[in-house]
């Protein structure tokens, strides 16, 4: 049998129950360079352990991926292909998927704790919210001059950018030469859901310089609900003059606006 | 200690490491109807359990759950609150959060597995793909009439509706009247990965009525990733006549236009 296993966000405890089962019954591991050495070390010791994990410079072709989970898929031992955060959101398990389904083996799809919510919310921040945003809009940040500003800029909550911090400075003018609100809270998380983690807040207009010296893995978070991340989370720094944003948000609200006011006495 | 838990769509082993230690641990666990009996029947026999589950007809108002969860808080004891999917998307555990940071509580946020993926990948659908999807945006279709069609009409690749079963007629009626290809496959997974799953792909313009048999939860995925499913889930009946949108899908990849007339001879 073979697994596509979502390893969650990095944190070994995000996990799932059957992912671990998986893990721990496989004679085989493929894996990514983003499953994090927590998640690794869950795996039974004489589990032969492979990393395809694509590096910059040095990339393992898809290709060569899919043709490999074939031929173990074939050996009939308990294959487990681990994949970061979950494997069919930005995780190419689909085109895996796809490959072993065209040489007619069977395989199971074992989803994982996403980033695109788990590392936002590990920086305070809920991707959705109550007069804040009702709608959540992932894109990838791989190639920013692919991205379609006009509909990003216009979409309504919030964004969330996989592999979108290298280029963020690109991605933040796109958005507000479309239209986007320079003012727009916006964060980086950088390690989310490790001991690493580190967050930073700023506005769009500012984000990309603020978070220069964080490092990858992060994920970008642009839209209101950054604002509650310093109220949510007491490691991430208040840098957001965020008075505007708190009174949109709470304008429908009474007792949102109440509990923001009396977050922001204990968080002071 | 205060846990804002994710019980993932469902399927209790979807449930995190860390998830089912809180929940094992937990004294008092405050459960919305739409967590699994599965997932309940973690806890331990001596947990008080209270559900707070907001029914049609008959709801608790969120202020009532964030006054409790204070209360609870206040009393020193192991307090979960469970909640389905991931507490920080469409969950209102913003809110929650909120309001045990405005009490001055200790509480922390353990992330779920999201239907937004799941139930999509439960059926044979990655919402993300390779050709056919670089970008998936979430919406909340609990009042279609509130949703901005223009913007979600011009979304780039796939949308994903949380309780947008009920008023489906009108979303896909909304969508088509802003641009949206009506030949767009699209697909209602009810009860996604749990045993009664049950899962109907159309055209835009005919899922309203082709699922009118499906019963809540539900949830909608449109895209040209819905063409997918069934070659990757032998469950889902090849319902759609997707050459059009395999050939946009393998334009760019010879190898997965490959794996696709492969996979379609497996399937047939």
């Amino acid at each position: 049998m073979i697994s596509l296993v979502g390893a969650g966000p990095g944190d070994p405890e995000l996990l799932t129950v059957r992912g671990l089962r998986r893990l721990q019954d496989a004679e085989v591991v493929v894996h990514d360079a983003l499953v994090g050495t927590g998640v690794l070390a869950l795996a039974r010791p004489e589990a032969e352990m492979i990393d395809v994990g694509k590096r910059p410079g040095a990339p393992v072709p898809q290709e060569l991926i899919n043709e490999l989970l074939v031929q173990l898929g074939r050996s009939g031992r308990n294959i487990v292909r681990l994949k970061g955060g979950d494997p069919f959101v930005f995780g190419r398990g689909g085109e895996e998927a796809l490959a072993l389904a065209a040489a007619g083996l069977d395989f199971e799809v074992v989803p994982g704790v996403s980033s695109i919510s788990a590392v936002p919310a590990s920086a305070g921040i809920p991707v959705t919210h109550r007069g804040l945003s009702s709608q959540v809009t992932i894109a990838s940040g791989h190639d920013p001059a692919a991205l379609d500003y006009d509909a990003l800029a216009r979409a309504p909550g919030t964004l969330v950018f996989f592999m979108g911090f290298a280029g963020l400075a690109g991605i933040a003018a796109g958005l507000i030469d479309h239209g986007r609100d320079p003012e727009t809270p916006a964060a980086v998380v950088a390690s989310g859901t490790t001991d690493d983690q580190r967050t930073v807040t700023a506005t769009l207009a500012g984000i990309a310089d603020a978070s220069a010296e964080l490092e990858p893995p992060a994920l970008v978070v642009i839209g209101e609900v950054v604002a509650l991340a310093p109220l949510l989370d007491a490691r991430t720094p208040a840098a957001l003059p965020f008075e505007a944003t708190m009174q949109r948000a709470t304008a429908n609200s009474k007792s949102i606006r109440q509990n923001v006011l009396f977050a922001r006495a204990f968080t002071r």
